[in-house]
């Protein structure tokens, strides 16, 4: 891994020289101040640069890229069994592949470096990762109701979660409590806490969900339903956490659970109404996801960072809820923490995930720069993407880029996937 | 004006010729028929296109550039009076002719032809416009709270009407019922009526303004008011109108009012919730706006498009509601008609204001275009955009854009901007 040496970039208010080695943030000193103190340093001109953290993705399906803009504007039930469901079910292995790869381009583009998945064939999606040079967090999706042999699940982790401890990691992915029995919850808590690794699940997104779970569980709501059965503690991310009562959002933040919010998702299949201010008000850690790309219907953290703002102003009635700054931590510290990655700060000794933003781009020209790039901007001011201290894309160029575009296309162009 | 000729675009699922002349689609055809039957023809090979309307933006302050990322995250009141009215008062002339270009650029680039603009120093605004190639409709402001004398907005209707006619036009614009007495908004719905010009008007954006109309006009919601002194018909054009009672919205199907939509404002500004549900199921004519580029904070009518149909699902529980293709008509056809414009459809016969999608961008790999248009895409997928028959953007090229972008940001980069 060669150094990195970042010139003169715009850092807080401030231009900086950032010194880049062994994956993470070495020194950050005034600009004109460091150079090259070993051979195979890359010096990266960065006067036309503001340095930024890099994004945590913290809920998606990254292989839904294939069925993007083939099911809108209908009806979630419609959504899930008449669309999605019938092509998920003539996926295989290598699709997966193939539309995990496509979707971590998508990622890479719009600035995310991390992304916690939750799907099918799992070991090829952490080629897709491995390949592509990000960091992921692999659900191990349990969800006995539709497969009801966990066993095998079980046995991968055993065999798994000490080979993923860097830039890939295992976690365990109970769908949601209407796709598991208690029994394979229990499962999922017990490996969770036996590996010391994430548990990632879909909860309380919608008010089918929500009536289930009071009607088939003595009136327990799913956040008191997957806290009696052991789910909840500080290793746990749920996503969406759209319908919670006062005792349910006690519960969140006793167990220290972090919640990946997915605003435009919900928004899209009209499954609720997020509001962010009594999450924010009792210190409930906040991250943020984009759901896959048949809900939402893109995989760009930018876009969800507006959206996560705006609605949290207008849920609220309050427009300093969620300001900039804070909603920028949401998409990355908060993210990168929930699952143990020392991530999302640009500060000597944390990991060197970050942007290069292009501050020529019109929308930079006056203002603040995090006010710009959270309500402003588009991904496409993004010009280089740094992972683990690697350039992952520079002027906005991903090698091997066109090779995945064709042949995603040629693989999704298909007939088959039109029902 | 020269032909234009977009040989094989895709059009709705087919393959089309295109043949623009005099500033309206002449003939649309099958693709491979269509040939050069004039000199200075000038013919685009389309093959990698979509063709889809240009954006309506029907609710603007263009000149609100200079402003923006200096005061996110307060509230709508400290906003106002500590942040935009105090930089305002500091704002000459030409400052609104810079502004207002570098607006325009931006409008251009995300693909929008027309605003409907409400600010001062008109003329620049008009000469911006002018030199730019786009249309725009521009608000004669009245604020006699403000700006007691009226008179020269009346003699500059008087004399200006009959010279703008074709891509830039005049209209009324009372900014709202709190910044003009009852004599000053008669006198906008008089003005428009004998010019038969639109007229462009704040309304019941906030609060505030419902309480403050109830409380000085025998109980009149700001509808009701504007009503009573007969600003309302089929040339008002009302941005924002977040608080309605179902009275509200009988007078406003009745008078045939178009409602200018603005949801990143209201939402950032957390002034209130637009549900579009009882404006669609009465038939009332929806149009979007992005609104200045302090509160939203830009002018990229695609992002609004997606804002629009997410919340619109969101509010009413209907994830059917507002479709992708019926949100790009409320972005084109909608505010163009509202406008007078025979524009928003690719259709033969009507003007020619389009936009090249470059359908090898990522996000067009699978499914339906216009889904992923407004879903899945942001602004960097226009290739090429038409206004009037004539190209203002190919290839993402501006003409003389690089001058316009160093000219605006030496003026505003002084300190003078900052408070």
């Amino acid at each position: 891994m060669s150094q990195l040496l970042l010139k003169s970039v715009w850092l807080e208010n401030e231009r900086r020289d950032i010194r880049i080695a062994d994956g993470v943030f070495k020194t950050i000193a005034p600009a004109g101040t460091l150079t090259a103190d070993v051979p195979n340093v890359y010096e990266l001109d960065c006067r036309h640069m503001a340095i930024v953290p890099a994004f945590y993705n913290t809920h998606t399906h990254a292989a839904m890229t294939f069925i993007r803009g083939l099911a809108d504007d209908v009806p979630l039930k419609v959504w899930l069994e008449k669309h999605i469901w019938p092509r998920e079910a003539k996926l295989s292995a290598d699709d997966v592949y193939v539309a995990s790869k496509y979707a971590i381009l998508e990622m890479i583009r719009s600035g995310t470096v991390f992304f916690a998945d939750m799907y099918w064939h799992r070991t090829q999606t952490i080629r897709a990762a491995e390949e592509m040079g990000v960091r992921a967090s692999i659900g191990v999706t349990f969800a006995d109701v539709l497969k009801p042999d966990t066993s095998e699940n079980v046995q991968f982790l055993a065999e798994n979660v000490s080979k993923y401890q860097n830039r890939i990691r295992l976690a365990v992915a109970p769908h949601a409590i209407y796709t598991n029995t208690a029994r394979s919850l229990k499962m999922c808590a017990e490996c969770s806490e036996k590996y010391r690794i994430p548990l990632h699940v879909h909860l309380a997104e919608t008010r089918g969900e929500e009536k289930g779970s009071v009607d088939s569980t003595e009136g327990r709501s799913p956040v008191e339903y997957l806290d009696s059965l052991g789910l909840l503690s500080n290793r746990t991310v749920a996503a969406h956490v759209v319908y919670v009562s006062e005792k349910d959002l006690d519960i969140l933040t006793e167990r220290g659970v972090t919640v990946a919010h997915n605003p435009c998702s919900n928004m899209k299949l009209a499954s609720g109404t997020f509001n962010a201010k009594p999450f924010v008000d009792r210190g409930i850690r906040l991250s943020l996801g984009t759901d896959g790309a048949s809900s939402n219907n893109n995989l760009d953290m930018r876009e969800e960072m507006k959206f996560a703002s705006l609605l949290a102003k207008m849920t609220s009635g309050d427009s300093t809820l969620l300001s900039a700054k804070e909603t920028l931590k949401i998409a990355t510290q908060n993210g990168a923490e929930a699952f143990g990655f020392h991530a999302g700060k640009i500060e000597e000794g944390w990991l060197a995930d970050a942007l290069l933003l292009n501050l020529k781009a019109p929308c930079f020209a006056v203002g603040d720069v995090i006010s710009n790039w959270v309500y402003a901007a588009n991904s496409s001011v993004i010009d280089t993407v740094i992972c683990d201290g690697n350039i992952l894309m520079q002027h906005r160029v991903i090698p091997f880029a066109d090779d995945i575009e064709k042949e995603f296309r040629e693989r999704f162009n298909e007939s088959r996937w039109r029902l």
